[in-house]
């Protein structure tokens, strides 16, 4: 008799979440009746705005949750391409714009959608892990582009010049206000990168899922600088929609049809209840502004405590709800020092690692994304377990 | 200046839903004021039994939506494989269940997790046109297992062998019920199935999204006979749930660590309402049943007036909900035909190309997951017509 059915060697090339192992971690000292502050995972504690789940509650007594078009709600594209004539002055028409199952179906829809399999794509590092995870599932090549000290942490121009060089590319993935670090992308470096990808002939992928999120730095869409650019996005994080499981893409026209048929075979549609109450999202700023505000305190509180605790080297916190630090002075094994720092602080806190797998050994990211409270208890508990 | 991207080899190689063209069609000529009996797509006319609602209504008022762990919530794990003892006397332990966006996600995660690119799955002819566009979206080649009458239009150990001697596979899928037809695999040619593909090496896929909808015949799992298996399944058809995005998988134990990184970077997790509202689904039987009984009255119905009318070699149908017959009298333009049947009678359903490139110009599908009182108007309407 043969063997049980083996593991693929392109799924054995995906690396897990160490995020997820800490937020389990956490949830077993929780179960002991210990208490922890989450700093671990990317998700705002705040639920979604009133309207929205108001709308949410409007459909299912209602009652019927069908399917939608595979691009989505025509509705909901209309509202999202009137977000950008809004927020950006860049016109949109609402047949770019695919609804999607969170950014997380757009990452896979916009690679299927460019790249064939082989082709070696530059990712910040760094950077958002699902990135290499999803690359890697469809055999392609994630090539980092080691972010550096002396540009801020933000990918340049002549960064992307020099890998193309080493490593030809066939495009181009960044994201601004980036995971892990919150860094902006400055506008004025996002057109030169936009130009300089498009005279190299890579497509240019911009994720702006923390679109929204800035603390007194401007954020520009790829939009405004290139048409032809594949934007992803999300109600996930500025909406406090995470489980909702509902993002966007604006994509060039040229490619709607062919993201409609990959998304009708891989996806049918995204929820149907998430798709109507995300079309409530975009009127309710006054309880989104708020909540960044919290996030505001939450920033101020980190980066007044943390160099004097030791974390050095912070990534310019333009953005998000992230900070990204150096732990060298204190240790060169991430993942050993965050289960010490839970066990002993009960802070839950995510080893670099999940974000660079060379220098992610002697970093960490913290989430603010909690309430004031917790972030403040938090810098008490590090001040006392690391005294 | 370089163009704009252009779509990659493997995303046009994706071919159109042709239901969504008819869904389209069927909708514009809603919008012109002149009614349509829709039997063009696979969707319970029904809303999700009130159980599922009242739970997605209390999480609601909670609040909070959050992702949850990527293989799902461990309760609705647990109540999955509490089905299997329940339904079929198989042992399933809830670590081999995986919670999936829909089963689309779980056809994702099975090829991708067991295939290389560049491999070849024998799948069923006529079959589900998604399985043809995912696996091509994925680099991974079809093969069509041609269904034959003399096996009552189900696949069987012969077929498999003389496919796989032909073109050599690396994998099997099947359903059962089946879409187009409703056909089951009896459960002692599905158990030959399952040893032949496991005496080829094969590793088996099997398709289970209409089980519980049959008509007087036994339905059985591929864990009856096979537990290195993969299940994949959903909340859509049985339980009404189609836009609520929620299915599962049963999956051996060596893959659940790759599954669970794969679904950790492709989806986060599944939409985290629908999960909630799926944990009451399973205790909802009564209303189910009566929807059940609905499908079999309009089977009933379809299955008396089709024949006369020039719908002829109806596939077995077994179960599921619909009826898939050979228009040769009338067309081997089965497009045209489905665009007329429309225009002139009002009746949407999909033409046979959707499921078969091959012999679908003269075959035909209609989905009777609508009410009685539309099915026979549609037959009403089609007798009419074909006058």
């Amino acid at each position: 008799m043969s063997p049980d059915p083996v593991l693929s060697r392109r799924a054995q090339a995906v690396a897990p979440f160490l995020a997820m192992d800490v937020m389990a971690a956490a949830g077993a000292r929780e179960r002991r009746g210990e208490g922890v502050v989450h700093m671990e995972v990317g998700q705002p504690s705040a639920p979604a705005p009133r309207a929205v789940i108001a709308a949410a509650q409007a459909a299912l007594a209602d009652g019927r949750i069908p399917y939608t078009e595979a691009l989505g709600l025509p509705a909901l594209r209309a509202r999202i391409a009137r977000h950008y004539a809004e927020t950006y002055g860049v016109a949109v028409s609402p047949e770019r714009v695919v609804v999607t199952t969170g950014s997380s179906a757009g990452f896979v829809l916009a690679f299927l959608a460019l790249f064939e399999a082989g082709a070696r794509i530059g990712v910040p590092r760094p950077g958002y892990p699902a990135y290499d995870g999803i690359l890697r599932a469809l055999d392609l090549i994630p090539q980092p582009l080691t972010l550096r000290r002396e540009d801020r942490y933000a990918p340049t121009s002549a960064l992307l010049r020099e890998v193309h060089a080493a490593h030809p590319l066939s495009g181009l993935l960044v994201m601004s206000p980036a995971n892990p670090s919150g860094t902006v992308i400055e506008p004025a470096r996002l057109g030169e990168l936009c130009a300089t990808a498009r005279s190299l002939g890579l497509p240019f992928i911009s994720d702006e899922i923390y679109h929204g999120l800035s603390y007194g730095v401007p954020t520009a869409t790829a939009l405004q600088f290139d048409a032809g650019a594949l934007v992803i996005n999300s109600f996930s994080k500025f909406y406090c929609m995470t489980g909702w499981r509902v993002g966007w893409m604006v994509v060039p026209e040229a490619l709607v049809r062919g993201i409609e048929r990959l998304a009708q075979n891989l996806y049918i549609s995204a929820p149907y209840l998430s798709q109507v109450a995300a079309l409530a999202a975009f009127d309710t700023l006054d309880e989104i502004v708020a909540i960044r505000e919290g996030y505001a305190r939450n920033r101020a509180l980190l980066l007044d405590a943390l160099p004097s605790l030791g974390f050095t080297d912070i990534h310019p916190v333009d953005g998000a709800f992230y900070l990204y630090a150096d732990i060298a002075r204190h240790t060169d094994d991430a993942s050993a020092f965050c289960r010490r720092m839970l066990d002993e602080a009960g802070v839950a806190a995510t080893p670099g690692l999940d974000f660079d797998p060379e220098q992610g050994g002697h970093h960490i990211r913290f989430s603010f994304a909690g309430s004031n409270a917790e972030c403040a208890e938090a810098v008490t508990r590090l001040k006392g377990w690391l005294r």
